[in-house]
């Protein structure tokens, strides 16, 4: 049995002191924008009208996929075990973003097919080495989906022990974007082919045989098109592993970076069993994935950033972080137009 | 007579290096968008295959405007000076801003109409309380227009002097929306009609009267056109030591941050007088006012956030900064594919 979440609704009773408070602040009312919004989000999110973010974590789940085997990706599978180590090295883009903003970042091997054993570094919470082809089979068993969830929102708790409420997600597994295809088609209704791209770099034929593919893996599917039986059947590993720590992530009320279309899918997925995870997840950044951008739409998600990113790992969460940064100081930092004695304008 | 700026046009033999460079990072080729068109920049602009950025300034310009006499502007003067204080205060937006991302503030009085002799840390450059009412006379004198510029280009120098190679600028001066529409008309030929816009909060009837007058004044003036004769018409003093302080920074090889209707109008004057001034310049934020927009369509340029601030003060130049260091960041910190043993993928 996969466990339940307690996730809490935001109590509204707050939202207008909130308001207020932004409102009286020394601008002209809304003219902080954005920064306005997030902070009533967050304000809301931790029940505080001063809210304040601490020890930041960013945590890469890991993992490979039997799908990969119909030549669905243009990168090899290798790319997977290697990136993974090059994180670990500390040359990657997420490093000196995280380096940069002060991320504690975690490297979750969550089911890479490859051995990390003696090597410092790599978190190994792997379930099995990938996932099963889902073209043939369903990708994992209900135990090993279990053990994902688990062992996500068990990460989850690893950070908050430390002291983290803002947490970003990110991922590395070449094919991903395959079952995240599939999820969004059958969680939003779009229809398949818009929701399947051009992944790391496929050509027009290359999004052919990977629609096609993926088109006979949704006809073959035969399962209940619960949430959670579509996770199983098409996984991946490091997919379950990271909705089962946003799950527990709201539970705990922390704030969460959601970037890029892989991630975006898994909070698609968590946001079904548990509607008011919506209220604690930020959407970082827009991607340039057509499928992102139709499945942001779905969400009603207005990402804070719009750089053109495509890297995965989750760089678009950190990098938006001070954003979000920027908007609790306004809420805790500026004068309010009785302490400065500034005429209020508009 | 106004003082020349010899700005360097970037040596173009460095590109295709720094291309390389950033093309061989260990990425997908322009997966982290934004971030390696900045890199290539600033990398251009500060002539190195390995930038930096060193102690960040932010310059805030105050002054009045004549003009306000005639009703165009819905905040009262005083707010001026009112804000000018509460920046030394430090609880105003720029503050929380410049604290956050360590940019030293600087709050230079270019002439506002109020006498602040005994308040520490507002920098006296004024050089007269106000502009005139450009409606019926020049806004300032040439003498007048000359010490703006020369203060300008010195407030810079005193930045650069303490290593500052990036610098943002800010604005305070109820009213300066009318001379930078006046600019934005007689520099582009966009329709005048175009170029006004609502400032902090006029009505539909407050926008039609700010038209009014604007129409008439620009069908008063009877000046050459030149760029900075329509600087010294309109005025107002704070943007001509703007301009005066951007083409001192692009002349000094630094990197410039651009945000919001009248700075990004202050660099459109620049860029007339020195075109090469924009190899220099960063656009920070989108702002809502439609003649932003066009704007900066005209200079053909993107900004880096779109997040609906409209608080002036050059808030965009510093909420943007940390985009620009994480593009420095990630030339200078990031593997290269032949140092990491990664495979190399698209």
């Amino acid at each position: 049995m996969i466990r339940t979440f307690d996730i809490r609704r935001p109590d509204e009773r707050l939202r207008l002191l909130l308001q207020d408070k932004i409102d009286n602040l020394t601008k002209p009312k809304g003219s902080l924008g954005r920064l306005e919004e997030l902070a009533l989000q967050i304000g809301m999110a931790r029940q505080t009208l001063t809210p304040s973010l601490h020890h930041p974590c960013h945590v890469i789940f890991a993992a490979d996929h039997g799908i990969v085997e119909e030549g669905v990706s243009v990168s090899p599978k290798e790319v997977t075990w290697q990136q993974t180590l090059n994180f670990l090295r500390g040359g990657a883009g997420i490093n000196f973003l995280c380096r940069q903003h002060g991320f504690e970042l975690k490297i979750v091997d969550a089911g890479v097919d490859y051995d990390f054993s003696g090597v410092p570094g790599v978190i190994d919470r792997k379930v099995r080495r990938g996932t099963r082809n889902f073209l043939r089979e369903a990708a994992m068993t209900r135990d090993e989906l279990e053990a994902c969830v688990e062992r996500g929102a068990a990460m989850v708790e690893d950070c908050r022990r430390k002291g983290c409420d803002v947490i970003g997600f990110g991922e590395m597994g070449i094919g991903n974007t395959s079952p995240s295809s599939v999820w969004m088609h059958l969680f939003t209704g779009i229809s398949l082919r818009q929701c399947v791209g051009a992944g790391s770099g496929l050509d027009d034929e290359g999004v052919r045989h990977k629609y096609d593919v993926l088109r006979a893996a949704v006809d073959n599917y035969d399962g209940d098109g619960s949430t959670w039986n579509v996770v199983r059947y098409f996984g991946g590993l490091e997919m379950a592993m990271a909705v089962g720590a946003m799950l527990r992530a709201a539970e705990l009320g922390m704030i969460i970076l959601v970037d890029g279309f892989i991630m975006t899918n898994c909070v698609l997925a968590a946001s079904r069993l548990h509607p008011e995870v919506l209220s604690y997840a930020v959407f970082a950044h827009r991607g340039d994935e057509s499928g992102h951008k139709l499945l942001l739409d779905y969400l009603q998600a207005r990402p804070l950033l719009d750089l053109g990113l495509r890297l995965g790992e989750g760089s678009g969460a950190v990098c938006a972080y001070p954003i979000v940064d920027s908007a609790v100081r306004m809420i805790n930092e500026m004068d309010s137009f009785a302490g400065a004695s500034v005429s209020k304008y508009f």
